[in-house]
């Protein structure tokens, strides 16, 4: 069994190559990968080599979102067998530490998480994982959704933090597919009325038709004017605010724009020490929460795309076999393209 | 302006009379009393005299699940004129004491609630509120609709204290009105399986239509095997299960059922010391929560109603002017009529 | 009964003068004022006529931490009669609106707190409250410790907010009133080890008097330099941090600090937008949370000072009558006065 | 390196033999077993063979309040070396199921417990165990100190359940030492008036000289009656009651008793199903919260000793070496003995 790879050796270096097959530990299994979703960090490492804190220093295989059929299991597994299609969760944590045991695994600091360096990720062949971070797929969840499973737990876990409930008003600032499954999540929780903001007209249309209540394109460089029309539209100041645009811009509109008492959801990235009306939110007691990843969320993620509560499928804009992973990235960078998320087929 | 009401002056001793118009405070909004539903408790009353630790002692108007129109509104009211429709939140709180402030004013001693003994309730033409505890009908929702907001804040209470959220697994014992909204509540709420349990077929029909994932008949008495029973077809035990049928047997049985660390919501009420395997409740640490009617929960109620999350219009079975009430009593109490919930028109 | 009130017309323009007896509802009661402490808000609106949001636009009395004897009770008034002596809790809520219905008063819009513009406040001979914000001391319990419950209030809601519990590891920043009195409260709720900032050797001398397991007097002006001297001095990061100092330096300080997943509590007012590295905070999860005085504060602080758990007499440092209110300010800003809590006696 | 051990074989059948050494894993740490302190379950083994569901079906060795000093590390410890004395948090869950992923690890169905059959104990000279379930203890810590971190854990969960917080009335029903430690960690979490109820006069006496606010000596077979003593006593209604003494008649009694919107804690065991009145814990909304052992509760136990703010070595009131642990056994269960907690030394 040749083990085809995507391998990231540099900043626009990304390589398909035979890589060995990998090690199975006795609790592992092996994975003939199926579909692998493109996110935002694995094109800024393709990008530049670097996201956040961690930078390429070694050649790496790319990709965290991913489905796959199990070849084969170690000895100690119990929960899958060879054949079983499941989703994979991407991030392994050391299971003893202080936030481990306090159910807080995602800050754990000795996670391995896929394709985070010098953690190889799983556009490729054959991948193995811990079979407990493996979540069996029922006949009827394709292997797609399976990879969409990395991206809702984002929007679980953002919605969860946020206390996202029945009758809730939520602002998204940010139309992108993250945004989108934060609003599909919030839905799916009870939310009321939901508000997406974006300075594309093509997204917020897209946001429209998956059942945001209202949209308003970002024309104004004044964050509290934009608060206001926000306010305005939605007849109440939001319950929670979710930053998923990555601007600092956002997250002074989030503060400006949400409800005394409630919660602004750090979500996208902008800069380190973004210029945030902290006094106000202080004075308002809106609670400013970020999110690192999620824990506890594949359950959920996939019981939501199982009842078909959430629809993730319509976000999957571009399909590509592995062989044409380069092609795949270029795509998801192009403005042009429109792409929402595009899907690498690793057994294609 | 003539105001008839239906008195109830003791065990079925139900009676249409001429009562003089409310006095108003000048915070009160005069009502022209709309839709009233017919309540469990109402029937309790209207059979026994008495309901819970309450007791008709003198004639006292019967009915609290009610909505109308603005007639007049006191100086010092704001956010309401004539011509206005409300629901009415039958409950007002003194403002003032220690759980009041705490936001639980559903617990406060000197609670006025409409129909509980000696208060007067709402069947009747013509009715004054307090106009912060009467909550503005958009045009679209009708006046049935703002009635059935009452036992809907019972489910929406009980899914916010049961912490029911995105991928919850539920089970709801009873398929009476109440069991039907908690179903509904908790599917807005995000539950991704719902089992509801019941001895009548036609409810469990009924429940299975308005979006059961699955129902179970009780023919069992041995409340074990029907949580083995449950926990099968679930294919796990629920995180959260709702007693709506005031049976201990149900309790019991919701207690065995619950998944370690999940909790018992105690809607209904059986008898006042129920055998319930509490020390395994303790063992499991499954907690035991009662409800006693909700606090804020109007403002989410009609949230799910306006938004069309929850369709509350296909609970109600029967309509009667208020001039046939004690026919739509009758009609409630009959078995035969398979009657859900009963509403009597106070404009007709 | 003349009525001599300290009354800021202006920026250093504060005058002992004879105002009107106060109105009094039927809910409330006329108090003889004991002692009330001069706050750092106070001297803000003494200094420039301002403080936040505010401005002084015409003559009002001054100070909101207040305790005294009931004179005369509203025929309304059920729980204190004349000669019970109170603290006050200053700011009355509406009682009605959305906020004060979830318990969460403070943050209701419409609440009125004595000495922010345009509502008076309490350095006077006579004041009238509504009763039930007013709280009745135990005979062991004197009018300056009521007069503390005050800022004392704050410190309770500060370290319920940030779940102080057994065990909790805390940093605290700024030595004032507020800092140490959120020391204390921390510490009667189970912190386990606590290091206080502040640049003054004076104040954290006091701090370590009090009980501070460790203090840090500033000299680097880099808050991560500071953050590791704090973690290797404590040998673990705090899980929360009460940024208590009012300076940007030590809300970035906080979040450098700060144990992922745990809470900054922004307590003091530094710039608008201060420079925090807000996305450090969301990948640690490390929530930042600021107060706006305090709801259903006052019974705890009552109960601490009455169980003897906080010592709050050892704030007062100085004592002045009403007669000399001027004096009492400008020893309060004073440095060399060397001054924690200045108390002024309106009965003297 | 002789093994002594304290083996039960079956009801009133434990006996001192040697055994082998214990098998090692690589992240095991190979103790000397110090001081195990004696618990009311390992007497109900001893006395029965058999405690709640848990049957003795072959040898075991007693104990699970267990201290001692490491001898060999395993080859991954990192955390000890020999010669680091540790507390030995005796539950050791499978930490990768779902319950042990949401940091409720004490639930986890493949814990392995000491002294709960079929697993061994260490009331045995050498015992290896998890270096990640040893505390270190600091040097001023004693072995003795360390061996009661296990009851005191149990007490540090239940009022981290019961949310005890600055201000706090609490109700505890019965005053062994489970009880007592319940008093003093909720003391130490700012309790602000503890009630403690028993049969005994002798151990309400050891209570009261330990901080216990009030006492009851309960006389009478009416729970409703002893509530309302106990309201009276304490001016209100207790926010949360701890049920430690194991009757139903407690149970009872601390329904009665608490405030509504307050918890019962049920942390005895009495009755399968226990007349309780749940109708009347319902409607004042009083949770029924029960605990299994505790989670993540080690780390604060030993903070309140290690800081002083907790004194265990108060309850130890009886000490044998390990020759003599069936001496100690009848100790402990020999009323006239007064024995609060029989500690045995396992290097003695």
């Amino acid at each position: 069994m040749d083990n085809l790879a995507a391998v990231l050796h540099g900043p626009m270096d990304l390589r398909l190559e035979k890589i060995k097959l990998p090690d199975m530990g006795e609790h592992d299994v092996l994975l003939a990968v199926g579909s692998v979703g493109i996110c935002g960090s694995d094109l800024k490492y393709w990008k530049s080599g670097q996201c956040g804190r961690f930078t390429v220093t070694q050649p790496m295989v790319i990709g965290h979102e991913a489905s796959g059929t199990v070849v084969k299991a170690g000895p100690a597994v119990t929960n899958l067998k060879p054949g079983d299609r499941v989703a994979v969760e991407p991030g392994v944590p050391c299971r003893n530490c202080k936030v481990c045991r306090h159910g807080r695994y995602n800050l754990c600091p000795d996670v391995k998480f896929c394709a985070t360096p010098p953690v190889d990720g799983n556009i490729c062949r054959f991948y193995s994982h811990p079979a407990d971070f493996c979540f069996k797929l029922p006949d009827h969840v394709t292997l797609d959704q399976g990879a969409m499973l990395e991206p809702l737990a984002v929007a679980v876990y953002s919605c969860r933090r946020a206390d996202v409930t029945s009758g809730s008003t939520i602002l998204i600032c940010g139309a992108g597919p993250v945004g989108v499954l934060c609003m599909m999540v919030a839905r799916s929780a009870g939310a009321a009325s939901i508000l997406i903001t974006d300075i594309d007209d093509h997204r917020l249309n897209v946001a429209k038709s998956l059942g945001a209540d209202h949209v308003i394109k970002v024309t104004t460089s004044d964050p509290e004017e934009l608060a206001n029309q926000i306010e305005e539209t939605l007849g109440t100041k939001p319950d929670a605010s979710f930053e998923c645009s990555g601007t600092d811009f956002s997250m002074a509109t989030s503060v400006y724009a949400t409800h005394p008492g409630g919660s602004v959801m750090m979500i996208g990235r902008g800069s380190a020490k973004p210029e945030v009306p902290l006094n106000l939110a202080a004075m308002r007691e809106i609670d400013i929460k970020g999110i690192n990843r999620y824990a506890n969320c594949y359950p959920t993620a996939l019981s939501l795309v199982e009842s078909g509560q959430v629809d993730v499928t319509t976000l999957i804009t571009h399909h590509f076999p592995i062989t044409e992973t380069v092609r795949a990235f270029q795509t998801a960078v192009t403005p042009e393209s429109r792409a929402v998320k595009v899907m690498i087929h690793c057994d294609q």
